[in-house]
């Protein structure tokens, strides 16, 4: 099975990379339509195998794949993203001279797609990964999550008869299950690219596959993140139960389930037991929902039972089961032992973090290697906060201003990624349009005739591609 | 003397990551000024230790590696280069809205750069890495090429006072030797991103490091290639000997010390005893120049004696010691075991490949993995051309049309790249002005204030750069 999807990718590849944009786009939107179609069917069956409810949460995931998907054809139909280059030929250029130049990004070729447990539609078979890969013409095999199989193999299906009737190749997208079946796929030679969604340990495995193999592939894994979130005085001050209300709402949404999660809240002191109190009130209230399976269940227990025992650590809500807890410490253990206790927990808990002073709040910052998202609550004017959006920016991939992590819009300028342990890429995105750039590679044509050219090269920008000529921009 | 540079890069991080591009930009031209002026003490001395000769070629390499600073700092003046894009806050953009978004590239932090030898200015202490990372405001550690320590050093002072004089941190840059060094440098945690120049070996060795770091940092290796080289029938027909005259000049340019040496050549088997006359018939009129030392030559005289010795190989000039050296084989022989004849041979040789039909010719085509530039000698119309330039343009970073390799220009749309093993990183290039992209990651900032964005996102665009704004191309 596994050799015949690899065999056919890699035959697909000549003529996925030949297929016009506008043909690619088509094929996205007739998945997006075939998934919307088909709603009624994925919808009960990825709640059945997931947990997770059908409504808001699954019947939004699927708008959002299916507007992934559109958003993504409108942008490889404007081009942009080939990131077109000519140079005219010029023998008083500089060092030399030079020729005529033109340069754009051609597609990989075969990417190995790694789906996620906790997205079962937007990183998963036809989630964003998948989507970006297909836009730019490079073919795709996904290994499917464990956890929902069945809505794997259907998506799949939907998938494959969308492309089919585009004229998208044969061998273009195929979907594979098991363990050793992903290890295989990320080391044969065929494959040239992976991405991934998914744990630390499972994401960093994989990458270590990619690099140790005789020929080295990118493998873009998007892994752990604790999304710490900083509250200053001042905002603390100002408006400490709304942000303990939006806190709660954001690290129990999806119970906990998300990348994007705030595992951390880093509150003044003395304002930390009113934040505390008026989170516990919250969780009071709160609905407490089930967890994807029963093994992320017990790795949940697990993690939490861990770090509830370190003695740096308050319990400060015990929720029993799956119903979310809320831990404590302070800042100076924190800094003592930041191994200890910046790992990722995933499911439906939080630490409150009591910080003593700026100074502290700033040490803090600097702990964190590479996370997805930070997020600072205050108000202006403050001095101090520009130095910890300073600090935050070489450490994450995206900074808020007042919000919370969760709820990863999909647009031009999102960037979903950061650097290690975030993920294995800091120079890439997951999410938004810029995520197309992770299967793309620069090729130039020097001296080309225009018959040997791409479209997108060739005098007179006959597909009106938004390209730099001598330097510069133009439409 | 390491650590105390690394802990001054990581001082430096900051800092140099808050300078405007109008300082970045006017130390790189004072560094320039600096290279300019020292010409008359610098290209001696790197004469001295690399054997290459003064004039042309060491003048021009200068005078191409300071051009090449004075374009990157009007790229990073200009600002396309900071990839920036904006989306309006808007609650009816599809999947759950979007808040406002302001995304660019900001730089990794310290480089380590790993100097080549056989470009003592282009490719070492001031040459294209350094000058990339330092332009998009990254620290930069030089691990210089034991091929020219005296003009490292030189070149290295002349640097750093030119940036201090600028009026850029302390610890932006410095000049280490040593291949312990080297090592220590690629797994240092404060070193985020590597560059390198060299051999296969070498640049997977360090890769290899970088990735099995407890956090991988991209490591860009420029390594081997044989740059093919293919010959259309009509081609060979019309101007077999004029090809054959560029073909020597090529691969004899700097005693075929180029990693865009024209390592191989395929040829008609009709035309081919011509080919191979007119290329001897051009070689003997050659003037043989000293490789670039002792080690060097011992190596290309190992590689070569084992090249010759394989049995498809036939000897079609010895060149003695360094004078240039011909070979010869069959497609077939290629075809059969192209492990052993595919092999960089750094130095003044290169193979005359015969074949004997278009079906041959792309098959071998399709052989090759990795390469920084393939070329093309045709002549239109030509149906098989267009499917050789297909094939190609799948497995390299350049292809040309009736040219040669060599002579890689410094310019916007310039690819010095490939797929493995030409580099460790297909997705980039060592020369051109893209080529900062390697020291970049993306940042996305979320309802973020005016006053705490870098001034290339806020409102009103005060700094003038290119930007995408709700998926349109402004300027």
């Amino acid at each position: 099975m596994l050799e015949k999807l690899l065999a056919a990718a890699d035959a697909a590849r000549e003529p996925c990379a030949a297929l016009p944009a506008g043909t690619r786009a088509e094929a996205l939107r007739r998945v997006a339509d075939a998934l919307d179609s088909a709603a009624g069917d994925l919808v009960p069956l990825a709640s059945r195998e997931t947990n997770l409810p059908e409504r808001p949460r699954l019947h939004h995931e699927l708008e959002r794949t299916t507007f992934q998907l559109r958003l993504l054809a409108e942008t490889v139909t404007e081009g942009g993203h080939l990131e077109v280059v000519l140079d005219s030929p010029d023998t008083c250029w500089p060092a030399g001279g030079r020729a005529d130049l033109r340069r754009m990004l051609v597609p990989v070729g075969p990417v190995a797609v790694f789906a996620a447990s906790n997205f079962p539609f937007a990183f998963s078979v036809a989630g964003g990964d998948t989507a970006a890969a297909l836009a730019v013409g490079c073919p795709v095999v996904v290994k499917a999550s464990p956890g929902h199989p069945e809505l794997s193999d259907l998506v799949g299906s939907l998938v494959t008869s969308a492309l089919t009737s585009t004229g998208v190749p044969d061998g273009a997208f195929g979907v594979v299950h098991g363990f050793e079946e992903g290890r295989a796929l990320v080391v044969d030679p065929r494959i040239r690219a992976g991405a991934f969604t998914g744990s630390l340990e499972g994401g960093r495995a994989l990458f270590d596959l990619a690099c140790a193999r005789p020929d080295p592939i990118p493998f873009y894994a998007e892994m752990g993140s604790v999304n710490p979130v900083f509250v200053t005085a001042s905002a603390a001050a100002e408006r400490v139960e709304g942000i303990a209300e939006g806190y709660v709402a954001s690290f129990t949404l999806g119970a906990g389930q998300f990348c994007t999660k705030p595992g951390l809240v880093f509150v003044p002191v003395a304002d930390a037991p009113a934040f505390e109190s008026f989170t516990a009130a919250a969780l009071a209230g709160h609905v407490s929902e089930p967890l994807l399976n029963t093994d992320i269940e017990d790795r949940y227990a697990a993690s939490l039972a861990a770090l509830s025992a370190h003695p740096a650590v308050r319990v400060l809500v015990a929720g029993e089961g799956v119903a979310p807890s809320l831990l404590g410490c302070d800042a100076a253990d924190l800094l003592a032992a930041p191994a200890d206790l910046l790992t990722e927990c995933f499911g439906p808990v939080s630490m409150v973090v009591r910080y003593s002073s700026e100074e502290e709040l700033l040490a803090c910052a600097r702990t964190f290697r590479g996370e997805l998202a930070a997020s600072v609550h205050g108000s202006l004017p403050d001095e101090a906060v520009s130095r910890l959006v300073t600090v935050l920016t070489e450490r994450v991939g995206r900074v808020l201003w007042n919000g919370w992590p969760t709820g990863v819009s999909v647009t031009y300028a999102m960037q979903h990624g950061g650097p290690y342990p975030a993920t294995t890429s800091a120079g890439h995105t997951s999410v938004g349009t810029t995520s197309l750039r992770r299967f793309l590679r620069p090729v130039v044509y020097q001296n080309m005739p225009q018959a040997l050219l791409p479209e997108a090269l060739r005098d007179g920008n006959p597909l009106g591609v938004p390209r730099r000529v001598d330097g510069v921009p133009h439409r």
